[in-house]
């Protein structure tokens, strides 16, 4: 369903970029569960827009109000409904644009599927910001996971061919994991970080934007979560990732890599480790069969650079059917890959969540 | 669901390799198509094994029995189900892997997932024959897509570093989409499928296998198929996709590539042809905000090479809890990829049937 | 799902009696449909408390905030989010009852689902309250459905042993409709309204309460609408109708009545009415095999009385684990079946424009 | 959807009386349950056909192939799907029915939803026969409950007016429980069930139907299981319950006859029984705000007279459009009452196994 997701912890989302509010219910938490609210500040102000030279200074006041669902400081049991208000819109930056579809953008597309009857105004329900109450909804989940012992964690994996060091999750500790999602660039190695501030700063002076691939991982995954076929970790995942605007690829462990290398070299043999079963390797990204085998899950997305550029672009006028150009006016991200990563952690732990319910539920 | 798939379009598979049957179940068909039975026993046999030695020699005779939803010639409306039963299945071969988990296979996963109960017998649940009943599911699904002038195609894009020669789909002749599938290695540049036939020797010959990437494309997908967020196109199509055993990326139009370029790169610029909008490019895959743009769908996955091979791997015994070796017995692929290809086809046919009845559902 | 229905027209509702907000999301709605916001207005005051001394003094004000998916007056296509505040609320009232489960009420059930941690303030959840976001829902597929010629009322059947006098749907002129869902007692017969006002009164004044059985039906639903088995016309609506609080029975045309009749008396026979074909009695409520038969569309739901009384009855203090008496202080309705009856309508157009869209969606 | 059932157990069912075979698929079911075939053997027995004068002499051979999620005796955790061959079928004696719907059948309706294009064929989809997979689906779920606790029964409530003796589900020891459901007409009273046999056989004498009203209870069931709204237990029964052919009235507890009665005489008070809260009466059928309070969950359905009649009836000529008469010709059971009692227990244990695993999954 288009604005649903879960079958044991549901979502429905809703909102426009510049409607009275966005939010999103959320059903299927436990009740009694003490929400920690300053984490979920936390969460969504790494999303949020403003805080330096790399994104927009639209500023949003991330703090939603919860509806429903909470009592006392604690889940009720009940549907959680929490909505953000749209503020600081400017409104009047895109009602040019009503006739000139963005290249790169869902314009053209939402035109056509929703026959013009859309809310035009900074993307409406195509917005990146509809992403704010997924990580609101994320927050919750990873809250509710790190008491089963589940952390999830991301980093920028590279940024305009600017490779991070690479990463053994299971050797990274808590201090360094908090450190990193602490970062305005989240690398392990800091001059990685200080060459994608380059390339970003470099392309937003060109009026030009750039992309970047987010590696996210999960440990504390209990072998066994997960299902096969239609409802696998990697669909689920996959599922949830690729309703992020901007995401063009999901690979898992070695993803594309594996299809060029030889079974021998990308089967994860198993081992012992302190007597419990393991694997050497983590080749699959901690799923096999679409269950999670104990080894972290692990996987990379692809996030497109920004469409909106100040750059003179080619486009359509709708009304006149007739070739122009377009510099999209207004406030836009040069590269939207730090503020997705949050957004990417979000889905990782919604999905968990989803999917520790149901292996639960599997008791009976 | 873990079983179930679809909202308007709805499929519910079981089967184990070597139980009584594997089958399928699809709901949503309109009443009154008349079904080409002998497309869909081609489709079925472009994925059933022993058709070269490029494949395991273990024979299937894919031929399904209908005993619903299917009369006169003609689908019923009421729910079809179709079965196939499993034959020529030597399970001896298999007994005595129950105790040690194959690497990279799901044997680990399953144990852990169902607590030893499962149908260990040739990857049971979990086997690649599992997707048997999805290519019916596709080859049905095409047949109602074509009548609605779309068309469904894909290649070997690449197998062990051997790539095809670059595609325009927009350029493919009806004939030469007709050829490609009924290749043994689907390529456009014969030349690549001759070095990539000798890789896939070379690597049985060493008792090895390899992986590859497949592209699949449809044409005459309308603009404006398709969902924002949790029901976006490659949402869709990437949870079906992922439900694929092997399957470890997925990446549309550009992909990973786009996150390595500038914004005004990779940005469709619209253009005007024939008088009506189009794009320049295609960096996007025919997506924008998870709604087809009218060009052609594009994309990518990442099939690994099949964990299961001759060569000596380390694995454990799960009762003595001992490290120990394995060469996995029996007949196995020394390459999926070919075989994956009509299954990938047939993901993208149930997923594209599906958002085009929720299109049309959403005019009242 | 507990706060999600639909296939195509989705609901997500929310809330709790005394929290901030209740509401609910819509999804599925075409886009460009104009909304008659005075309609909805209309429906929400019928179900609205305070309009007479039958129902409960406490006031709402209960026009709804839309949130989304909503722009320049019409539908965007996106989900739309709808919210009422909750004002007048009075919490005291309720706080000492949070140890004595009220007799008929969901105090204990919801204290043993949700372990103590429900919002128990007025009924938290469980509240009628929450049926106003339903009344919202359905006035929004009214007005749609009216598009498509469908026309729902509903009208009390019975309160107290106190019946309507008959009725025939198709010969209720469009004026008598109008009239019928404007009374406070929405009746055929005047005297048999001042009969049940009366009987209301006359429990009202004894700190007692009375329940009564609503009729509901639909005029213009083409022959076809609804499916085989699970998605049956009345498996959904009575899936729908049961969620509301205190409906204790439904049944279809004839209903617990056929069960005492021959089938020579109770098979509708079909006949020709000006050519087309038609069935000369209606016992079936129009309804056969889960599909509309093109006939009015007949049920009935029985409310039971109002578990809020004055009276004193025996409960169990849950701290104590003591028997003891409540008296149920605080303002409620001496009869809820008035307030009901747009509520059953609200449930008739939500599922009747699901199924609607069902059909639509099959043609492919 | 139309086929399909269940958030945590999930049904798809299929099927046409005539057609090659009808069954169902289970997900959901836990691995390593040990099925005890003879049990399933028995519930299918209890609704099949030709037991005795009192129903239709077509022969059903209803016991199942399991094809898949079924190994050694355990099921597997993998999707169980098990079919029933259609034998015994005579279609001939349908081939003349194309033309001319029965009153009270679904013909009509099919033609109208399917376009012609329906297996019309003894009802097709629209057949009794498909409530067979449904109840071999409720004695996989009886077991797993009753190893729970849980136990389920019902009985012939009333036949033509003649009613069973009043029952205390709390009181009805194991034996006559069991006693009960070995019944050919299952009451308390032996007395009511011979006049029952009486009436039945009057009717089939006149070439007419009997309808009657079944009622179902469930003891063990605990208090806390359930939901609020949408998937309240009213819901979700009634949601199945109406998706069984000939159904056409559900009520809980005192139903429509709480609708007579005053508040103070219909609430529940609360007591306590060996110092656990319990209720003194169940006038509400142990569910209060659509959760169960503990005391046994009681509800009754109303089912219609069996349609296909002997005698002559008025239809019409589709293909003429000209009314004429039809004697529906083969075998049909005067009275289809005793055979739907093993179909509502199994669509009561069906909800309740689902409801179980919902309350089970929201322990995290």
């Amino acid at each position: 369903m288009s604005n649903e997701w879960g079958r044991h912890f549901q979502l429905s989302i809703f909102g426009e970029s510049h409607g009275p509010a966005i939010g999103i219910v959320l059903s299927g938490l436990p009740a009694g569960f003490a929400l920690d609210l300053d984490a979920i500040a936390f969460e969504l102000s790494r999303r949020a827009p403003g805080r330096s030279n790399l994104s927009t200074p639209r500023r949003e006041e991330d703090f939603p109000e919860i509806l429903s669902g909470f009592f006392e400081g604690k889940t009720t049991g009940a549907p959680l409904c929490a909505i953000l208000r749209n503020r600081d819109t400017r409104s009047r930056d895109y009602s040019l644009l009503r006739d000139l579809p963005r290249p790169g953008h869902a314009d053209y597309t939402a035109q056509m599927r929703y026959c013009g009857f859309q809310d035009y105004r900074g993307g409406g329900h195509f917005s990146g910001r509809i992403t704010a109450p997924l990580v609101f909804a994320g927050a919750v989940a990873k809250q509710i996971l790190r008491a089963q012992g589940i952390e999830i964690s991301a980093r920028i994996a590279s940024i305009r061919g600017i490779h991070d060091a690479p990463l053994d999750p299971l050797r990274l500790s808590d201090e360094a994991r908090a450190a990193l999602c602490a970062r305005e660039l989240p690398t392990i190695d800091p001059e990685a970080a200080e060459k994608m501030r380059e390339a970003i700063l470099c392309a937003k002076r060109e009026g030009d934007s750039v992309g970047g691939v987010i590696e996210c991982w999960a440990t504390g995954v209990p072998a066994g979560t997960g299902n096969p076929f239609f409802d696998s970790l990697e669909s689920d995942l996959a599922h949830v990732l690729f309703s992020i605007p901007a995401i063009k690829g999901v690979e898992f462990g070695l993803g594309f890599e594996a299809a060029e290398r030889l079974g021998s070299e990308v089967n994860d043999a198993f081992c012992l480790k302190d007597g419990e079963i393991a694997c050497e390797t983590n080749f699959s990204g901690g799923i096999q069969g679409g269950i999670a085998n104990g080894m972290p899950l692990l996987f990379r997305v692809a996030v497109r650079p920004t469409p909106s550029i100040a750059k003179k672009q080619k486009t359509v006028s709708l009304s006149r059917k007739e070739e122009t150009e377009i510099s999209v006016p207004g406030r836009h991200d040069p590269c939207i890959v730090p503020r997705a990563v949050p957004v990417v952690e979000a889905a990782c732990a919604i999905v968990l969540y989803d999917q520790l319910k149901e292996v639960l539920s599997c008791r009976i």
